[in-house]
């Protein structure tokens, strides 16, 4: 007999060689339907796998990120098999879960898979799916690997053999298909209910362009046909609200070649939501005992070496520029210069926390391949700022970091949201992780204590803290489902020491500070980019470039709309006027396209009594007002919340 | 005889070898007493000269700056006789005026001037002067001036005869003092009444760090005592002034060896005031029509190359940094970048004037010998804009940024400025100039126009306009009467076109917009060194990085005092408490040193009524008033006029 741990730490008794599928069925049923997947002792394993030790358990449905990216890949063998059953002789790489979906790439020799294709694939895949097959693992040898897939001729498989030893290859198969594949999977093919061949590409094999070229063909597949609908339905939705589409329509932000790629010029328009997510970002910092300072956009070679940004974050990094025998780097994060000030001036237990803010442009020389709209840029504008604090501050300052997300979620109404907290390994203290064993444990514990305070929702990260310190990394999700990452804080206990940062203790010795880094917007690029997308460009009034547009129906309201204008701008509004001589029908179809919130339309009857018509933006006619009903209306609509 | 125009426009009749001093006696005898050297068709011209042309006459006194600058080259003449007296074998170099005053460059031999000897020259000096020797003008020719200065031994004025021919060497000299120099100079030695030697240093001859090291000898003189004295106070205010030792002592900015020279540091207290400048810059320019950008710090060669600043103005941009072949420069002025957003999009007339505004951070490499605190820095924070208009609203929009200057002007209390306007010269048309013959008198004759009708004290450059338009230089003077650059304005008729900009014209056809640069806050950088000093570091209520100091007398007004400070935050007052165990006494002096405006001095008896007992910086107590009686003046103190 075994012992098994449950997550909630119970511990049950099961025959050795028992397995996850027997393990869920003796609690019920029912959950072992639901089962993809099991955790023993933290490694994924297949539902019926024999269990030989003592273990913990954790069972993972589709809820489970783990559950998910097996039932992708479980998804990606499938729909190999139906390749294979369609282009006979196809040679296989590899097949791997992604964020949303699957892919497999293969060598097809002279044949081509063509859209039309996709719908027989998916065809055929459903058929395959409903055959209910068993993914079976079988430990194979290599020699025995080796002279299959020589057989088979596939020398892609045979290349990823050549880095396999005896003891750690596994076959899988279901129906008539069979793969070199380390597993697991889930356990039968009839749970993927729903599936759809999303895109066809080419990728050059091992992603090396003096290669050939593979095809790649990408797919998503749920348990259920609802799921699917949802995803398909988030999909259209985000293409009508793509940023990029949206930026270039709403005016917001362009690209030149004449700059250069991933540098966003950031148009009239984009710049009044710039400067309005800053004025946001200021008070609420004001307010919450931030000190603003100005940096340069350039440092010194030395600079680097001493935060130790040189040379592990070299690639990283735009080359330097070297004359008169110095090398200046473009600065891709703003601590170090931040330090500098912190050690500008002397400093006492009474200075701290010293909290230094700054929306400090950073360079960062990202792949052009990997550049993408305002998600993936070379220039980020930073909600950047470091907190200098004791200790026994920490546990306060970090909480009011966490309010201040929060605070920020609201305001924006993201309503879905996790925060990824990264730890250490105790094991690779002094490795991969700064020798602070207590230091770890101490911070580690009081970030948990605040988002448990809080009521944050958030997950922990085994072994993926950052050298210096616990890391979390803030996810959210936009109004329509799509998952971005907004920003990430990050405990330092490194860079005060490299940097011989200090202050005077109050009983008058030195002492090394903590620093908090964050970013609760994240950079300007991509939260604009986000925003975009998250509001359709339907920003709320106080975002909106033009709050307010004036539409004269002719030229004898020529005086009157003048007027309104004038008020209106008088009053802070961020109004336009529309005095071409077009029709009223094209000026409101134009200003509804420019996402305007407010139009007031003018005629003679609403001159002569002194009021505007009044248009919401996609909502229609809101009755007339006199000028000022609107303007205090106005007042209201423009609060941030 | 020969007509003499007068700067009236009236002629007179002379005998042909008149002198400008007989023209000036004919007008009035007190006249030419004051008259150091005149103008004779734009070349300056001793007054002893003799005139045998019709000619356009000045007459030029102390308070024009060519007689300044004569009137300090005649006395680095001066200061040469009494050295080679207290010398003897001393060999001179050259001994130009400089911006205020002169120097010479000499070789002692083996001698060496000290402080003291300085004393003792000031005294020669007067000495001599009192002799009212004449400064006469000789024309010598090469064979006899290279024989003078062979017999002389004089092996530096040798140097400079080598690239001087017949017919353009002259001597001058003053009592027993002969001096290769082609002058010209003010009539006699009696004229200069005050005399000053500032400083002795080492200046290698030519320049050139491989030649031998001259000593060169600083100095002012005056024609009268009382300038002497008020230049001497304001060279002392200056030094009290000093905007390094100011910026320091009030956390304005610093400098970090890592990060760079010439690269600030803005601290929190620098950091204020910089966003109140932007809060002003932003208001002012959104009511004037402007609309804001955000650009990136970098772009690839191709943009400078297209703008023509590469290869011309390369030696002052940071070298390029070269990656995956291509080049990025960060830039050393916004221009191009706010050129590519006018052309993001189709612009029409209806669209013009599109004035595009950002304070945009450019960076230039200055020599690391001429950087200068924040006078002269490598990274600039530039109160930029490009107003893209028709020739036909040029008029219009030039007058409102001389506008936006006089406003700017009145605001930091500026009552001393001028705007230098440099013209083309029509025979370089095409050459130093874009040839734009019409363009050119009619943008110049419109500046004028503008300077003219808005009262705006100007002078006229010839020759000295940018190739592509003319330029103001606005120059400013201190509150103690130091002279600083402020900013420059442009007139550009050829970037338009070298970046293929272009609008649609009323009747449909294609046109290149004229383009102004202006920048009329100049840099951060050199704006807040000027207002440092301007102001002696007790900025305006508005501009004071903290503007009231609450300093309770002991800790039974704890509670009373945190409620002030809380009060005053909340009224939106940058306030901060000192509520250290120190005396009141030691609060105040640090307070005052700190130029905080108002101190409010909080005791028992204040607390007990409620009120707060109001400290003036530098002028001293205002009484008590209640917490709301403060607030309400605060509101009126705070105000920018």
């Amino acid at each position: 007999m075994i012992n098994i741990t449950f997550p909630d730490g119970n511990v049950r008794q099961y025959e050795t060689g028992t397995t996850p599928l027997s393990i869920a069925k003796s609690i019920s049923e029912g959950l072992a339907k639901r089962i993809l997947v099991a955790s023993i002792n933290g490694q994924i394993w297949d539902m019926s796998r024999p269990v030989y030790e003592d273990s913990n358990i954790k069972l993972l449905s589709w809820d489970d990120t783990d559950g998910k990216s097996t039932f992708w890949h479980s998804s990606a063998h499938l729909m190999a098999e139906a390749v294979e059953a369609m282009f006979p002789g196809v040679k296989f790489w590899v097949g791997p879960p992604i964020d949303k979906g699957f892919y497999y790439d293969m060598d097809l020799g002279d044949a081509q898979i063509t859209e039309d294709d996709l719908v027989k694939l998916e065809k055929k895949m459903t058929e395959l799916a409903k055959q209910n097959n068993l993914y079976t693992r079988q430990e194979v040898s290599k020699a025995d690997a080796v002279a299959y897939f020589t057989e088979k001729g596939d020398e892609y498989k045979l290349d990823l053999l050549e880095n396999l030893e005896d003891g750690e290859i596994t076959f899988y198969t279901q129906g008539n298909f069979t793969d070199l594949c380390r597993g697991p999977h889930i356990p039968h093919t009839g749970l993927i209910k729903s599936i759809k061949l999303t895109n066809i590409s080419g990728a050059y094999w091992k992603g090396d362009e003096k290669n050939k070229v593979l095809t790649r063909v990408y797919g998503v597949t749920f348990p259920n046909q609802q799921e699917m609908d949802e995803y398909l339905h988030m999909l259209e939705e985000a293409k009508k609200r793509d940023h990029r589409k949206l930026g270039k329509e709403l005016g917001i932000f362009t690209f030149d070649d004449d700059v250069g790629p991933g540098l966003p010029l950031w148009m009239p328009n984009g710049t009044i939501i710039i400067e309005e997510l800053e004025k946001l970002a200021k008070e609420t910092e004001e307010a919450a005992g931030y000190k603003r300072v100005v940096t340069p956009h350039i440092a010194k070679e030395s600079m680097y070496l001493t935060s130790g940004h040189l040379p592990y974050y070299q690639d990283s990094m735009y080359p330097p520029m070297e004359m008169d025998g110095t090398k200046y780097y473009l600065k891709a994060m703003n601590c170090p210069h931040h330090h500098k000030i912190f050690d500008a001036e002397p400093r006492s237990y009474r200075d701290l926390p010293l909290r230094l803010a700054e929306y400090g442009t950073c360079y960062r020389y990202e792949q052009s391949g990997e550049l993408f709209g305002l998600m993936r840029v070379r220039c980020l504008h930073m909600n950047d700022a470091h907190i200098y604090c004791t200790k026994e501050q920490f546990f306060e300052e970090f909480r009011a970091v966490n309010d201040m997300y929060l605070k920020y979620f609201k305001i924006f109404g993201i309503e879905k949201y996790v925060m990824r907290l990264s730890l250490h390994d105790p094991a690779k203290l002094g490795q991969k992780y700064i020798n602070e064993p207590e230091l770890w444990l101490e911070t580690e514990e009081m970030v948990r204590q605040v988002l448990k305070d809080t009521g944050t929702p958030f997950v922990e990260v085994a072994d993926e803290g950052a050298f210096y310190g616990p890391k979390i990394d803030v996810q959210i999700w936009s109004a329509i489902g799509r998952e971005f990452t907004l920003a990430t804080n990050q405990v330092d206990f490194a860079q005060g020491r490299r940097f011989n940062l200090s202050y005077t203790t109050s009983d008058n010795s030195h002492d090394t500070p903590l620093i908090i880094h964050r970013a609760p917007l994240g950079t300007h690029e991509r939260f604009i980019g986000f925003l975009l997308e998250h509001y359709a460009g339907r920003f709320p009034v106080w975002l909106s470039p033009v709050q307010v547009k004036v539409l004269p129906i002719s030229d004898k309201v020529a005086d009157f709309s003048k007027n309104v204008f004038q008020s209106l701008k008088s009053a802070g509004i961020r109004v336009e006027i529309d005095n071409r001589v077009e029709s009223i029908g094209k000026k409101i179809r134009e200003a509804e396209l420019m996402r305007v919130p407010y139009m007031l339309i003018v005629g003679e009857k609403e001159a002569a009594e002194g009021k505007v018509s009044v248009r919401k933006q996609a909502e229609g006619d809101l009755g007339q007002q006199t000028i000022a009903e609107f303007v205090a209306n106005m007042r209201e609509w423009s609060n941030r919340q």
